[in-house]
């Protein structure tokens, strides 16, 4: 998605070899509108699925599924990080390491909202290690819900994270593909050019 | 917001005379269609004051601030509940006291994304104690900012958050305001009847 990686390269900050900040318009201030495009392209490349639940974790992602449900007329979930005291249902729960932030912490989605009639299109901001999207696949096998793809507005495709997906037999669509970085420039995997 | 009062009557659960669980719609499964007029009825309440931001908390206000953002077309801030490792630069932070978990947390916004020029809209899902939202109010008054008003998508009018906010001259909207509940029944303030 051109607009994307071209605010990428104009508002984010790239902080070391590994670590994008993308505060200024993505997970900290946020522009709506590129935000509205993005579930807009989301809802066009996984059209035809009969998506049922857009799912994701709290709290930078809630802003895409939010978008990418609009645009597909469907629900979204936002797995939580810890248990609530308000959720007293049982839950489907996993846990996910976070590398950033060097813990591990439990996410969990209320058994109520996610069914095995369920066709599930999760969605999140990063595509990187991949802990965090294989622990909502994870949820998604417990409540035996149809997994129909992951959509990643970034993804460093120098970490682990699409090969793990792609072991498990998942369809990824990333936005922006940073093949590499560093403070002197981005480098992005150019989309696939449309087939004739 | 009648729509609104009538979803929260069909789905949701009162589990006490102060707990209202709106988990199928608002905020672990929600509904974007919803969202998304409950965003523009706050873009409409607060039409002409020239708002340049709205500003939330993470996690359960992101997709209010989202909606109403974008109907306003100004850029949405949530301010984080710890300091992230990717948040190097200076923050204008507050302590925030949760009765619901029993626990004292900090929220804070990136010193780069607020400033005196700026004209504030603060959203959230819910108007009860009044705790985050006073806790906004503060980073606002550190940096600066303009507040416009706050826009609640529930107000708990029994408990004291309208009365601080009001004290302290804020504009509040809510867009379902609560006097009473029970596990039998809900009672909401009806809205002032249009001047004419």
């Amino acid at each position: 998605m051109k607009e994307l990686q071209e605010r990428i390269v104009q508002d984010g900050k790239v902080l070391s070899a590994s670590v994008l900040k993308v505060d200024a318009f993505l997970n900290h201030q946020v522009d709506p509108q590129l935000t509205m495009k993005i579930g807009q392209r989301f809802a066009e490349l996984f059209a035809g699925e009969k998506i049922t639940k857009v799912v994701t974790i709290e709290a930078s992602g809630i802003h895409f599924a939010m978008a990418t449900s609009f645009a597909l007329g469907v629900p979204f979930i936002y797995a939580k990080k810890k248990k609530a005291v308000t959720l007293t249902e049982e839950v489907y729960s996993a846990p996910v390491h976070s590398f950033t932030r060097q813990e591990t912490y439990q996410i969990s989605v209320s058994r109520q909202y996610l069914s095995k009639e369920d066709r599930v299109l999760i969605v999140d901001d990063f595509l990187a290690t991949g802990a965090a999207l294989v622990g909502l696949t994870n949820i998604l096998k417990d409540a035996g819900a149809h997994l129909v793809g992951v959509g990643a507005v970034i993804e460093k495709s120098f970490q682990e994270g699409r090969g793990l997906l792609e072991q498990a037999g998942v369809r990824i669509e990333s936005l922006a593909r940073i093949e590499s970085m560093s403070p002197e420039g981005i480098h992005f995997i150019e989309e696939e050019p449309a087939r004739v």
